[in-house]
C-alpha cells in the first residue's frame, strides 16, 4: 500500500460540467484559487471539447487566462481531438486529458467514433502533444459498467487500457462512468489491467452514484493505487441518473484518507472552503456526505 | 471472512426515532411487512422508551400488536429500563435491546445514568427478561467518538462492551452514533473489543454522516464480523447534525454485499420497494445513494 496518494480535484471541469448551471470564468478562479489553497496539487480545469457539445466549457481559454498559477500546481484540460488540443496548446496548458471508452456503445455515442477510430484521434493527439513537450493523461471510461451495455469484461478494460498506455500517455484513468463500482469487482478490473499497465500508470475515478465510491477507494489500496481522482464538494451529476450524485467528494475522500493516516498533502479545512464557496453558485445541496455534516453543524451552532 | 451477513433493519426505530415526521402505526406495519417481503430475517420495530422523551414511539405496544407476524423473523424493541421491559413484554416483545454508552457524558445526557448505574438498571433488565426467556442485545453508543467528549478510547469501549457481554445479552453493537468513524479507525476498535468478546457476539451499527459507513463495513469484514445494523432507505437523521444522514441505508449495504457475494437473504429489489413506500411518507429525499439513483432513473424513463 503506498503511503502517499495523489489527488486530482475534477471539479472546474468534470463537476461543472456535469451540472445544470453554469459557472462564470471569475468564479471558477476562486474555485482552483481555493483548491490550490488547499494543497490540492493537480487541478481539472476545462475542456477543450466543441462548445457545440459542451457550452459549459466555452470559455475554456479564458479560464486558463486568467488562473492564478501556483508553482508545483497541474492544470490540466481534457481535449477530444487535435483541433480541441491545439486551442489548449494556445491557452497555455501543459497538460491534457484524452478519453476513451472501455465499449464500443459509449465510445460511438461520447465521441462518435469506434474505439479503433479514437485511438487513430488519440494517437494524433499525443504524438503532437508529447512532440510538443505536454503530458497527457487518458480517461478510460465505462471500464466498471456500461449505460448502453451493462457489465463490461475486465480483459476488454485491460485490453484498451494497454492501447491506451501505448500511446505513450503517463497514466490510465481507470473510470466507473455511471458510479456502479462496487469493492468486489475493484479487484477483478484492477487485476486484469495490472497484468498489463504498470501500477503507478494507473488511477482511479470513481462516482458515488451508488455511495460505494469510498469504499471502491478502499478496495484498491492493497493493490498500490496511489492515484484518484475526486470532486470538491461531489460536485458534478450523473448524466445517466440526473438528481443522482456524480463524482466522488474531495471532502469525503481526505476525511477517510486522513483516517487511515495516508499523505495527500491536501488539508480538509481547505477543501470544504472550496466546497463551501461551490454551495452557494449550485441549486442542490452539495453530494458530499462531509460537506452536508458540515453545513448541518453550522446550522446547528447558528441556532444556538 | 464470514460468508454469511445477518442484517437488522433498524429502519421502523431508529430510523423513525431521528425523522421530524411521523408515522402511523398502520403505516409501520406496511414498512415492516414490506421489509419482511424482502427477505430480512430481523426487524427493529419501535422503542419503549417513556413516550415523554421519545413521542414518536407512544406508540410501541399498539405497532407490535399489528404486527403480521411471519415465522423466522425477530421483531425486537428498545427497552431502557425495567418498566419499558414489563411494557414490552405485555406487547408480546420476545427480544429487546439495551443501551450503554461508551463515554461517560453520552451516558448522562441520553440515558440520565453514569455507565455505572446504567450497568445496575441493565442487570435488572437482563435477569428479568433472559429469566422470561427472552432474548437482550446490547448497544454500544458513542463507540467511535461522542459529540461531547470527542474522541473515545478503544480500550473503553472494550471494557463497556465486555461489562455489556457479561450482562448475558447475545450480542453488542458496537455503535457509531455520530456517524464519525473511518476506516482506519474501524480496525483499532476491532481489536480492543475482540479482545473481550467472541466476534460472534458482536455487530457493527454505522451511521453514514460523513460518507464512511461502507468502507467501515468493508474493513470490518477481514475480522469475521457477520451482523451489521442498517435502516432502509437509509431512513433516520443525525440529531447531532440536523440535515445531515443518519444510518448506513440497507439498499447501499446490500449492493455493496451483493457485489462482494457475501449471503444475506436479502433482495434488493424488495428493499428499494420498502425504502420507496417510506421516501412519499418523508419531507426531504432519501439519503441512500442507491435509493436517490433508483428515484432518478425512474425520472429519466418517464421522462422518456
Amino acid at each position: 500500500m503506498a503511503n502517499q496518494i495523489t489527488l486530482c480535484d475534477v471539479s472546474p471541469r468534470d463537476g461543472i460540467q456535469n451540472e445544470k448551471i453554469s459557472l462564470s470564468a471569475a468564479q471558477r478562479h476562486e474555485l482552483i484559487r481555493r483548491l490550490a489553497a488547499a494543497g490540492l496539487r493537480w487541478i481539472e480545469v476545462a475542456s477543450f471539447a466543441s462548445p457545440k457539445w459542451v457550452p459549459q466549457m466555452a470559455d475554456a481559454a479564458d479560464v486558463f487566462a486568467g488562473i492564478e498559477r501556483v508553482p508545483g500546481i497541474r492544470y490540466t484540460a481534457l481535449v477530444p481531438n487535435l483541433a480541441g488540443l491545439e486551442r489548449a496548446m494556445a491557452a497555455g496548458v501543459t497538460e491534457v486529458a484524452i478519453f476513451a471508452s472501455s465499449t464500443e456503445t459509449f465510445s460511438s455515442k461520447n465521441i462518435n467514433q469506434s474505439i479503433d477510430e479514437s485511438m487513430v484521434t488519440y494517437r494524433a493527439v499525443c504524438d503532437r502533444a508529447i512532440g510538443a513537450g505536454l503530458r497527457v493523461r487518458g480517461y478510460l471510461s465505462t471500464a466498471f459498467g456500461c449505460p448502453f451495455e451493462g457489465s463490461v469484461d475486465p480483459a476488454q478494460v485491460a485490453r484498451v487500457a494497454e492501447r491506451l498506455a501505448g500511446l505513450g500517455v503517463f497514466e490510465v484513468a481507470i473510470s466507473d462512468t455511471i458510479g456502479i463500482a462496487h469493492p468486489g469487482q475493484v479487484p477483478r478490473v484492477l487485476d486484469a489491467v495490472l497484468a498489463r499497465v504498470p501500477v503507478d500508470q494507473v488511477a482511479l475515478h470513481f462516482h458515488d452514484t451508488r455511495g460505494t465510491a469510498l469504499a471502491n477507494v478502499l478496495a484498491s489500496l492493497p493493490y498500490g493505487i496511489a492515484t484518484f481522482d475526486a470532486s470538491a464538494g461531489g460536485l458534478g451529476g450523473c448524466p445517466y441518473a440526473p438528481g443522482a450524485a456524480g463524482n466522488l467528494a474531495t471532502d469525503d475522500l481526505i476525511y477517510m484518507l486522513d483516517g487511515l493516516g495516508l499523505e495527500t498533502g491536501v488539508s480538509l479545512a481547505g477543501v470544504s472552503d472550496a466546497s463551501t464557496f461551490i454551495a452557494s453558485k449550485i441549486d442542490h445541496p452539495l453530494p458530499s456526505r462531509y460537506a452536508q455534516a458540515q453545513a448541518a453543524r453550522r446550522r446547528l451552532k447558528a441556532e444556538g
